[in-house]
């Protein structure tokens, strides 16, 4: 059976994971005697310059048609000066509009070879294995109105959620959670909001369908400490798209492998979209220093929750694995003065190994 | 001369607090042969127990009169079931919104004494000192309609800002930055939100007036990472309220002593507000656990920003420091099997030597 994916490579080191991604795909396919069809398309800053649009109609096709969606990443200081709907990041944020992809997982967790990597303790972030559940297609990121009032002397931008929105979102953490340790920490500003009132209201009307899953609400102030202070405790965290926005790069960090972390946003049907949860780091694109686990690690989700490939999924995870476990280090986890291979030796490796 | 300081104990260890800082403060004016007038008005969940509102307007009256505000905290279990403008919180949004302290200064330090508390390690927060500038009188706290909608289905809050009330909160930012390290980091997420491009366009046309300060903008997502990695970097730190909220209390747990933080809260003319950074701590209320440092410091800033007795202020930060140095602990600063001081004994020590 043939699988359609849509490869949109963005701009920096974008392009240089997904190339290595395209590779790994193409060795789960042959590994099964067949042939899928892969098929890029433009996305972001590269976009942007190629039509004058950074989410061209033609991608947006292209994605809708497909099983799948595999991003690098977008963005970088050339386009930085464009006004907003110009910019790199409205074609993520509307590739995610478009295929309405409202829940974006992301996997929070710790790899035993690189525990030193983190800025916290060891002890704290030993074992650390939790997911995000980020609201993506809602809230601050899309409501309106969104614009300059008065000539310009003042400025919106809106929050907003149906309780349709909240509760399709809450219930994919309370599925997820289920199916973990069964505890869900709800994130969200109810002392303050009103959004972040009903949502908790949702939260509650949805948990009396999961009598099995403990539920726990935070006010965002206090997760931004918890994740910090008690970062093992968690196993899955749901909150709307801003908080999730900055939580979930906060909970990147304790790991102290940013570059090892995969994300999928899922939608009701339609295709999921997969992307490593780095930037395009402009800094270091084109010299082959890029680290394509976090990218390779989302393929693995691709299998597991689009596909519906499970042994593709943890293969991938455990050639992964593998190579942590036996020392390799990219540039970005690399000690100082430690060797480091580059990108297309650590595919090249856990290709080998798939 | 008198002066005339409002002391709002608010709920849980706010009234042990500032019970020791009145104490405190009286030891201030008796080495200076003053008495002050010290007048206590009621907030928050005491408020709403003893008035039906969190913020009573005779509370109000009084604050308005005086030269400075202290405020222990709000809040609690016993009323957290009730509707937004009911709750304690909205108590304290009250009062910074009727004194437009729009300026909220939460500075962020180590102490040598107290770094293995941190979850960060040492040599990471070893000699961490910044100022956290958060604008607290507007954004998503304060904007309409912050309301149902459609009868119940949506819901919406309104991030709104002036370009004036967007300058008045950076430029305070800038003139601390000048007295300091001359290093400034804006906070935004300009990549998404309208608010936040206005935002940075008012920091730039401000830069313009400061040739001598260094300006960085970060996205709020990066500066969530940036916290956790580069802690020692920053200078004085700018952002929106509710950024801030979030990035504030992330920074304080890095330093391992939230009990040690204090905050000023300015506005143009008229009293500061000065309050801890922690919260009523339910859990420990009542059993004289409760470290008055943070309160202690938060007096020493109003010495400092409200009454102009910068000498005041420096033998109160001066007397803190001895008692941490001396090794007095109280139960939150505490390793496990250490001895620990009540707050009555921490307290009596930091009076006798100021
Ligand atoms: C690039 C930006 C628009 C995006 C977001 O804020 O969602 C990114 O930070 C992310 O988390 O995927
Ligand atoms: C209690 C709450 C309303 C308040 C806020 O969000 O401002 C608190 O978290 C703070 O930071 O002072």
């Amino acid at each position: 059976m043939t699988k359609n994916i849509a490869i949109l490579p963005g701009d920096g080191i974008g392009r240089e994971v997904t190339a290595e991604a395209v590779k790994l795909i193409q060795v789960v396919a042959a590994s099964r005697g067949e042939t899928w069809n892969l098929e890029e398309g433009l996305i972001g800053g590269s976009a942007l310059d190629a039509t004058g649009s950074p989410l061209p109609e033609e991608t947006v096709r292209l994605c809708r048609a497909a099983d799948a969606v595999l991003l690098g990443a977008v963005g970088g200081p050339k386009w930085d000066h464009l006004p907003g709907d110009k910019r790199p990041e409205a074609g993520l944020l509307g590739i995610r509009k478009a295929l309405e992809v409202y829940a974006n997982l992301r996997p929070i967790r710790t790899w035993p070879g690189l525990l030193l990597a983190s800025p916290l303790k060891p002890e704290l972030v030993e074992g650390v294995d939790f997911i995000i559940v980020r609201e993506l297609t809602g809230g601050l990121y899309f409501g309106q109105p969104k614009a300059r009032l008065d000539g310009g002397e003042a400025v919106v931008d809106t929050l907003h959620y149906t309780r349709a929105e909240i509760r399709r979102v809450v219930k994919v953490a309370f599925e997820l959670a289920k199916g973990r340790q069964g505890r869900l920490t709800s994130v969200d500003k109810a002392n303050v909001l009103e959004s972040s009132r009903v949502w908790r209201e949702v939260v509650e009307e949805v948990a009396s369908e999961y009598p099995g899953v403990l539920v726990e609400h935070l006010l965002v102030d206090n997760a931004a400490m918890q994740i910090i202070t008690r970062p093992k405790t968690f196993d899955v965290i749901v909150t709307e798209n801003m908080f999730g926005d900055i939580l979930s790069d906060e909970a990147a960090v304790i790991t102290g492998s940013i570059g090892m972390l995969p994300s999928a946003s899922l939608g009701e049907a339609g295709p999921g979209l997969y992307e490593p949860v780095h930037g395009s780091a402009p800094d270091i694109a084109g010299q082959g220093l890029a680290n394509p686990l976090a990218t390779f690690l989302s393929v693995a989700l691709m299998m597991r929750h689009s596909l519906h490939l499970p042994e593709a999924a943890d293969a991938i995870e455990q050639a992964v694995h593998g190579v942590i476990e036996r020392g390799v280090r990219t540039r970005d986890l690399a000690r100082s003065g430690e060797a480091f291979v580059k990108t297309a030796d650590v595919s090249a490796m856990v290709c080998e190994d798939v």
